[in-house]
Parts: structure tokens; sequence; C-alpha cells
């Protein structure tokens, strides 16, 4: 008799998840089973949802398996698995987390070493959950991972709630400050304080930034991103316009940040955040990261400025394990992952229409 | 008795260039006179002169020298110039190159070395010629070389037909490959085959591309591309529109070019140059290089495909002089700089009428 | 009834090579059975052949299969292979060469982008011939071709007698360049004209180097380094000593090569080389890749200069395509390749001692 | 009547210094006078103190002015300045600190964005004290800054006493972090804990280190390398020899360390070193600065695990920017600075012979 393990199977926009029962697959060589523990709820889980643009199309309404954004346990070991991407040991049991896509290895960009660029990750997420490997996301009690995912045993000093957010958030802003090079030094804008906006300001202190000036509206969020590390803030109810905005940041700034990284999510922030790029100064854009949209740009400024813009979609198994160790050196300190709110597998619809409504900062789906 | 020199003053869009005559200054320690032998009509003159934008908006209605792009010989050296920036003596009557703005070594850019993007850079432009050093622009028979300027030896198989282009067009395009990292294995695609996409063609055949494809609309132009070495042209009007030139350009490349380089000068081949770019590759913007145009961006597609946009306005020193070598090398094979149609300074309208009716591909301003 | 090849076994310096059959194995899944069509000698296998310091030390006395610089066709393909590494479909019987060591992608460097810094790379050296996969050197009908390792189709315009000097020398060569940063304009010194210094030199062109200066001791050397590009060349027999050496060659760069790549192969040039590096500049270490030998260097000089001393060991896969590639648009012009003298498989003692002798360039064993 | 200030001038090794009179110089256009206020006696002053060396070598025992690691306050402007380096505004009495040497912007490394290895910016050092700038080293009233030397203005939060190791030891480190590329989750290890490794243990931290280790033989400079930010400390008093360090090292370092620094100063820890360094790894050379000394090294030690050895002298403009900066976030925290002894200018001989005899950490000497 087969074992089986929980799905919470995605039918499209406005319709509840279904509860199902899926065969818990047999790792093929070089791959592993994860039994979920932990999967949050991510601001593109919500796009697909909603039904929004290039990524709520992409939705199949035949019953998917959606959610990337989690941790877990070594369920079952693949031949050949005998240690995780750092060369610590793995066990049944172990506490991991993992990229959630499958990088080639053999791309132009793989080949290149540009492998959080590669064409094929994405191909892991086709596919029906009746088909091998049944688990393709993480709503769910068990995540296949395919071989050429890096997989990373969890510090113990990283909690669970921590973890959770490794492998989809904080590696992305991990990779993204690299690619960004922000460096000792740096000015770094912040472009929004939610999750993605307050990693950056923790992540840009420890490589050293000179200063990190974070913009958003909420006051709750403004705070969050000062224990982060913020040495200012600007809150957008207090000016009255972009030319505002940019004025004070430029000044704040003594010209401009030497980094800006877009983490509104929301095309119309990229003229304004673009405006705020000091000379020869870099833009990140990470926020509005499906096709659909259109930001006005002009060219003449980015040209007299020698602005480069820089787009970071996915990440590589280097900044996972950052992101891990990042988390062992100052999650604690920092109070990282304090801000999910628990949701049973069963009460996914819940999880989902809380985050939604902006009830909730982070649903964490707990099996 | 001051010795004087004549410089075609300009007094706006449709305005004639009136000849007058300057005094030649005497060059502060670091300094230096030249005598100017040679100076081309470059796209952003015939902006200036047509009132084109933020560009021509520009230009005062006083009576200004302008023109930049030149080549002449050593009048005075100021005190303390004894070699050029390549450590190579310099005597009165030497061909020589410069830069025509002045990096200030001081601002944040430069202290990053970084001083292509000089935000005083400039500031030699701003001054009436009725005050020290009068010759600020090309189109008089000296210009003034601050101390900052960089200035290098013509080699003598260089002709100064060819060396008229180098301190703009061919620098500019050293320093934008460099910046784009372009390097061996590189598949490469230039929009636009004018006088910077021909540079582009043939620096980045030097620097060993695998692949040039060169797009544009005029059969001449292409051929002249074919010359530089292009490996494949498109010709605009076998397209019906931009998806299709998209589609062909991404056959050829299989993907896209790892470097596009956006060198036609006009806002609405962006979006289409975007879509030519392979995954993780650079998109070069350097054609629409002065504010006031709107160019419509999707920051989704950049973000799924991790592109790079890096714009780049001037260029350093060392670009210069990596110009002046490539022209002694290829120069003469390459048949660069034959393609210019000389005019006496009194002839200066005729020479911008030609150019901007298309009837000359260079114009260049003989004294 | 297993199929067999043949294979020439080592047994230790001075020791016969003893002819063999071992069985053809079954490629795991991602894996091929390449049938090797010209395997050359390489300066390393001469190393192992004379049991020559560390590397001699390594070869065992129970008969191994050594040999790694090759090309041949595909015999069989494994489970899910249907593609080379640049996406080009593989058929029974097609031409491909391919990387002879395997990265793992899960060390430290290769996490960090440094594939051919792995640390685990060389596991498939290890093992007795009579296990599986039998075939882990070049010296015999078969190759067995891991997962991992990188392989590509041969481009038809590329011989298989300058394909076999690609998956090392040649790859090897592209790897270094790459890693010393040479450049447009970059001045190259390179000591030692054999088959590296040679591809060295016509790569360094390739990547628009200014000036490429090669130093030897032998005029036929001297004169095919002329053929590759050379701009300069250096014959050791006219100078009196190391200094004198020095002297002609920052006379030559004007102040020191930019990069300077010892090929040579023997620590006693080394530091000689590094005093023909101009400040500021690389060193690439790769000839001398052997632990046991000691150079004496003078810390303070590369300190004063601000010199890089750069080693390259093996090389990733990219380098390994960009290497096939610069033969298909080059190797013919060049002669790349037309050195070879062929020996059959029965011949091997043969072709180790003439190479060993001097009295072939380069002794290529054709199956 | 000329204005005049003393100076200490040096005659030789073993000989008293002899204070004198010197007139103050009028600033050229671009330079400043500073007047010092500290200058501390720096390792490379012992060298030539004692004649140790190429550097003692250099010495003249014509009375020269030596010194160079200090702080002042602006004493005269000469023409057109008007604020520091970073724009900052700069008036008669104002805090500075600046480069001692003066890189000349035109050379082939300064060309390249590598003014720190300049291969002119030793000249100023050149002359005797009756020649005009008079004021050539830090051992007296005055500093002569020539227009080249980068000046910044000493932030409030950073003391003098602070301030005076800023333009040598502190601004050296930043540099060689900086070529060294230590970023994040980098392993980093630090050979000597004198005044370099304690600063290079606190920068590896800021720009964000996984584990740095420090080596060392003295209890109190370890207790110190702890305070400042080191997560393991090497005893070598514990430890056998060579070998046994090393085991050490890699065994704490999970194979030895992205970075590894030498700050010893003694090309015998070179080779020692090198086994420290990782696979893909980076050996930072800095302490055995000067000519005349050899390290053995195994060539094919450095190539099998592809080792760079980056070499670093002086430093850039943004590095002492950097440097300042470091210091008003984490000085007063780290207590950087407070190991000073003072002595006045007149006691420059007990100055000496105390730190060279170990008595004191840190010589200043107070104006």
């Amino acid at each position: 008799m087969t074992e089986t393990g929980r799905a919470a199977l995605f039918f499209g926009p406005g319709k509840p998840f279904a509860l199902t029962e899926l065969p818990v697959p047999e790792p093929e060589p070089g791959a592993l089973v994860m039994r979920v523990t932990r999967a949050n709820v991510c601001g593109s889980d919500l796009h697909i949802w909603r039904g929004d643009g290039a990524l709520g199309a992409r939705a199949r309404d035949d019953g998917r398996l959606i959610g990337h954004e989690m941790t877990g346990v070594v369920h079952t070991l693949g031949d050949g698995v005998t240690h995780d991407w750092a060369g610590t040991p793995l066990a049944v049991g172990d506490r991991i987390v993992c990229q959630y896509f499958a990088p080639c290895g053999r791309c132009r960009p793989c080949l290149r070493g540009r492998s959080e660029a590669c064409v094929n990750s994405g191909r892991v997420f086709l596919g029906r959950p009746s088909d091998f490997p049944y688990f393709r996301g993480s709503f769910g009690d068990y995540f296949y991972i395919h071989p050429t995912m890096a997989v990373f045993r969890v510090p113990d000093a990283v909690s669970d709630a921590s973890a959770a957010g490794v492998n989809c958030a904080l590696a992305q802003m991990v990779m993204a400050l690299e690619r960004g090079e922000v460096g000792m030094g740096d000015r770094v804008v912040v472009q929004g304080a939610g999750g993605l906006g307050l990693y950056a300001t923790a992540l840009a202190k420890e490589r050293g930034a000179e200063q990190v000036v974070v913009i958003d509206g909420v006051a709750e969020r403004l705070e969050m991103a000062r224990r982060m590390g913020a040495d200012e803030v600007v809150d957008l109810r207090e000016y009255a316009d972009a030319k505002a905005r940019v004025a004070r940041v430029r000044d704040l700034t003594d010209g401009g940040g030497d980094v800006v990284c877009e983490l509104v999510g929301h095309p119309s922030v990229i003229e304004e955040g673009l405006r705020m790029v000091a000379p020869a100064g870099r833009y990140l854009e990470l926020g509005t990261f499906y096709p659909g949209s259109t930001a006005a740009v002009d060219p003449g400024v980015l040209v007299m400025r020698n602005i480069d813009l820089r787009s970071v979609s996915f990440y590589d198994a280097w900044s996972l394990q950052q992101a891990l160790g990042f988390l062992a050196r100052h999650g604690e300190r920092l109070g990282l992952g304090s801000a999910s709110v628990e949701f049973g597998l069963e009460e996914i619809d819940s999880a989902f229409a809380a985050q939604d409504a902006g009830q909730v900062a982070r649903a964490s789906i707990v099996m």
C-alpha cells in the first residue's frame, strides 16, 4: 500500500482550495523527499490566488499544488544523497530548506555562472499532481526535491518560523544585493518596507552600508525598518508627491542612493525610484516581477546619470546558503520570522483571505 | 597685441552661425591650447542646432561656441605639461586628441573609479565666449584643454579624418562595450548602423564576440556593417513589425543577444531592443541620451529574464587611449573615417544643413 | 556477451604500456560513452610516464588507464541525454569533446561559480580499470562521460586533429585568460611558446590585446608564435641572463606586461616572470602545476608593484564551449592542430618516447 | 618675515633626530598646508629608523623629514580649495586627514582606475627639507598637501587619536579587503594581530564575513582581536609547527580561509599562510611590503588549489573616505585609537625607542 500525504489543490481565483491525498513519491537517485513543516503565503502566491496578470493567468483550473516558501524535514533520501550542499551530513528527520526551482546547469546563463537566471529552472512547476512526483508545491505534507535543487540543513539557532522565509524572500534579497554590489560605504534606498524591504535593510547593514533609507507609508512598517537597522525612514504620507519624495531622498543621501531597491511591486514607483539613484548608481528591480505591466522610463535621465537597472528573479545556491548563515548570526537579535500568524492546512482559505485583506503580515501554514 | 582666432558662434535654432574673432588664451599650469584642424558635426550638435528636447533647450541665444568631436595640434603647452597621458613627450605642433569634458576627480563617481560619470565634468561647457578661456567648443581655430582633460598624441598611422571621430563616437563605444562586458564568445546585437553602430560592430569583433547582428533599414549602412565585421544583418524593411524583428533576432542569436546596444537615438526602439536581450544579458543604452523622452518598459519582462539595462554617457581617459590604439591597429584596414565630407569653417551653416538633410554621412569642418 | 574495447594500461615509469580489453560500460542516466578517435600525449601525461614529482608519484603500478586530451564520437547515450551542453541535439556517431574531470556542483568553489576549482572534480580519475566504468582515461577505445562532465558537439569546420587539443590545452588557456581578465588594449607576455603558449598568443589577440610578446629559445617555436599573432618575440639565446630578458621585455612593453603567462612549466622562470609584470598587472601561473617544486619570490617586489599572481588548474564548461567556438572561427586560418604526428594505439610506447625526446611536437594516438 | 615651524629631521639609523625650523610653505593653487596635531610612529618608520632592508637603505643621512601617519587641521587653503574630496566645505582650523602620497592620475594604473598602484605617487617623498615645500613628512608642525592628495574633513565623532591612524593603517586595510573582495559569508584568516590585523578583523566583520580567525602569539593581542569581532583565535604558542597551525586553521574554517591576510611582516609566514587558503581563495600580501626578502612558494600548490595572491601597497581616495566613515560608525564602540601612548615632538627619539622595544603598542607624537 502506497503511503500518501495531504495536498491543498488550487482550482483558480475565487475558488476554495481542495484537500486531497497524493502518493508520497520515491526519490530518484540524487533527489530527496521533504516532509513540509511550515509553508508561508508569499506575495506571488497571492497574485496567483487573485488571478493577477501573467502570473494569475498561468494558474490552471484543474487543481494544481502551488506554494514555494517553506521549510521541513528529510523524509526520504534518494540514492547517493548523504550530505547537504554545504557538505553537512543529512539524515532522515533533519531540518532542511531547499530551492523550489531546479537550475539545469547547462543553459547559457548556467554555463556563465548565472544559475539564478537559468532558462529551465521553472520546468519543475509544470505537471499535474496526479503525475510523478506529485508534490510540486509547498501547500501539502511533502515536497519533492529534485537532484539539482540546492538543499541545506537548518542550523539549530534558526527557528522554523525564521527558516520558512529563507528559500524565497531572504535568499532572493541576498542574491539581489550581491547583483547590486552593495558594499561598505554605500548608501542604499529601499522602496517598500514589506518582508523583502525589511530583509534588504538588515542585509545592507550586514554588508557595511553607510546609510539605509527606507520609504513606506505605514508607521508600523517604518518602525520595523528602524529595528532592522534603517538609518533614515521616509513616511510617504508626509510628502505631497513623487517630486517631494525624490527631493527628500536626494537630500538625505547627498545626491541619491548608490543602490535603490524596488520592493513595492507596483510599476508606478519605478520612475520615481530611478530619480532617487545617484550618478553611476544601480536600481535593483525585483518587486514588479511578472510581465504585463508598464513603467514609463526616461532613457535620457538614465544615460545622463549613468544609471544601471538590474533585474533579479530567482537566486543561486550560494545565496540560499548565505541567507541561512545570516539568519544563524542575526535572526534572533533582529526578531526575523516573528511576524508570522499560523494556520492549519485545512485553514488555507482563511490564511489567503487574511493575508489578502492585510489582516496578517505573514500567514504561515503549519502542517 | 593679443593673438586671436576664428570662432563660429551659435545663436539658436534656425539662425546662422556668426564668425567672430576671440583671443587665444594663455594656458594655466597643466593646461594646453590646441589648434583645431578638423571638427565633425556630431549627432548631438545637430540636436542643439535643431532645438531638440532638453539639449536644444540648453542652447543660449547669446552666441555660444559649440562642438566637441575634433582633432588638432598643440598650440601652447601650459607650465608643467611635457607629456601626454600615455607618457609620450609633447611638443608644439604634435597632433593630438583630447576629452572635451573635464572629470573633477573628486566627486563620488570619480572617487569610485567611474570618472565617465563625473557630476562636474560638463562645467567646462558653461560660460560665454567673451570670458576666459574663450574657446570652449570645437567650431573655431582653437580649443582650451583644461588640466584634467585627458590628451593623447595621435599615432602617425592614424589620419586626421579618422582621429576626428575618436574623442566622441569611438571612445564612447569603447567605454560602452567595456561597461557592457562584451567579451569572447558573446553574441552582440546592434540597433542602428550609423557611426556609433559601425564602431560598435568593429569593436565587438575586436573583443572576440562570436557573433554580431546589426539592424538598420538602409542598405548602404548594412553593407558598411558587413565591412566592419557584422556576421548577420537585419534589414528593417523586410519585417512587418517589432515582433517580427524580435523573432528574427532571437532566431539568429539562438535566444537573444548577450549584449544589445541601442544606437538609434529614438526611445521607440528600446522596448523592442529589450526583448532582443538573452536571459542574463545586458542592454546598453547610449543612443537616447538626453532627457525629455519616454520609453515604455515592462519591468516583469526584465525581471523574468534577469536583464540589466546599463546606461553610458561620457567616457574615461583609458577609453580614449584605447580608441586611438584601436584605430592605429585597424583603422586603415576598416576604412574608418573615410565617410567624411569636408567643409570650411565659413561653410558651417551648409555643413549642418547637409548633415541634417542626410546628404552627407559625416560633415567635417576643416580649419 | 559483453562488448569490449582496447585500453593501453600504464604500469609505472620505465615500463611499457600493456594493451588489454575492457568491457564497454553501460551509461547511467545522464552519462554517455564516447568512442575515442584521437588522444594526444599531453605534457602532464609525460610527467606521469617519467615519474616526475607529485604527479609521477601518484601513478600506480597496478595498471591504470591514463590520458585525457582527446576527441571522439558518441557511442551510447544514457537515459535523458538528448542534447549537448549548448543545446545541440546529440545522436550516436556525432563528433564530440568533453571535460575529462567532473565538477560536483556542490562544493564551496562550485557554489561560488568557480567550478574550475571544484575540490571533487578529480575523483573520476580514481579507480582500477577492472571496476566500472572501466574507461577512465583517453588511451583506449572508449571514454566514460559522467553526467556532470560538459560535452559539446564538434562543429564541422573543426577537424579531429584540432578538436583533440580542445579539452585540455585550449580550454585551459581560454579559462586562464578569462581569469587574467585579458582585454582590449592589454599588453600580454607569454613565457614559453609550446602548445599552451601558442594558444595563449592567438587567444590574447582574439580578446583585443594591443601587444603580445612571446619568449622562447627555439626559432621554430618563435616563428609559430609570429604566425599566431605575436607582435614581438624574445629569443632567450640572445640575452645573457634573466636580468637582460626582463629589461628587454620591460622595454618592449613600456614597463611590463599587464598580464604575463607562465607556460614553461619550470619554477625557475617564475621569479623572472614576476619582474616582467607591469604595476597593477597579473601573473598567470599555469605551467608549473603539480606540487613539489619551489619558486623563490620577493614579496616586497609584488607589494610595491601591486601585482596579483593568479593560478589556474582546470576549466569550466563555458571555457570548453568557447574554445570550440574559437577553433571554428580561427582554427583553419591559424593552422591549429597541424603539428600532430599520428601513432596507432599499439605504438603508444613509441609515441611517448618520441614526444619525450622532442622528436615530435605533439604525438597523437589515432584509434 | 617668513613664518616657520618645527621639524624633526632624520640623519640615519642610530642617530638622534634633530629639531630644526623650516619655512611654512605657501600653497600653490589646489594645495593646502596642514598643521599637524598628531603623528604616529608606523611600522615602516621603524624600518627606516633601524635601517632595515630596501626601505632603510633608501633613507638619506643628510637630514630628511620622515613620517606619514597623522592628522591635523587646515592651516592655509590654496587658491580654489573650498571643499574636501567628499564635497564638505573646508575652513582654516578644520580637522582633516589626507593621503601622504600623490597619485598622478595619468600613469597606466591610474588610467585604469587603480590609483593605489600609481607609479608616480611616491615622488612627493623625494627632496630635501631645504627645498619647497619643506614639510614632506609628518614629524613636524606642518605637512604640505599636494593638489592630488585626497583630503577629508574628520567627523566630530572621530577623536584625534583615532583619526591619526586613518591615513595609513586603516585606509590600507580598507583597500586590501576591497581588493580581496571580502564579502558576506566569507571566512577570513588574519595572520598577525598588530594594528593592521585588528583593523582587518573589525573591517571583515563590517563587510559581513561569516567567520574571522586571528593568529598571533601574544595573549593581549588575541584578546584585542576578540574585542574587534574575531570569531576564533589561534595562539601560536599552542602549536608545535606550521603544519599544526595550518591543520588547526583548516579545521576551524572547514578547508581554509576564503581570504587569508599576511599582516605579520615576515616572509617566513607566507608559505604557511598560502596553505591556509581555501580552494579558489585569495591570499592578501601586505605585511612584507619592502623588497629584499624571499619567500619560498610551491607554485603547484597554488595551481592545484586555484589560489590568487594579491598584493596591495597604497590605497585610493575612496578607501580613505571609507576608513573615516567606518571610524565614525564604529570607532567609539570598538575603542580604536585607545592604544596610543603620547610623546612630544622633542621626545621623538624616546618614542621610536619605546615602540622599537615593544614597550608601547603605538607611539603618537603630539605637537
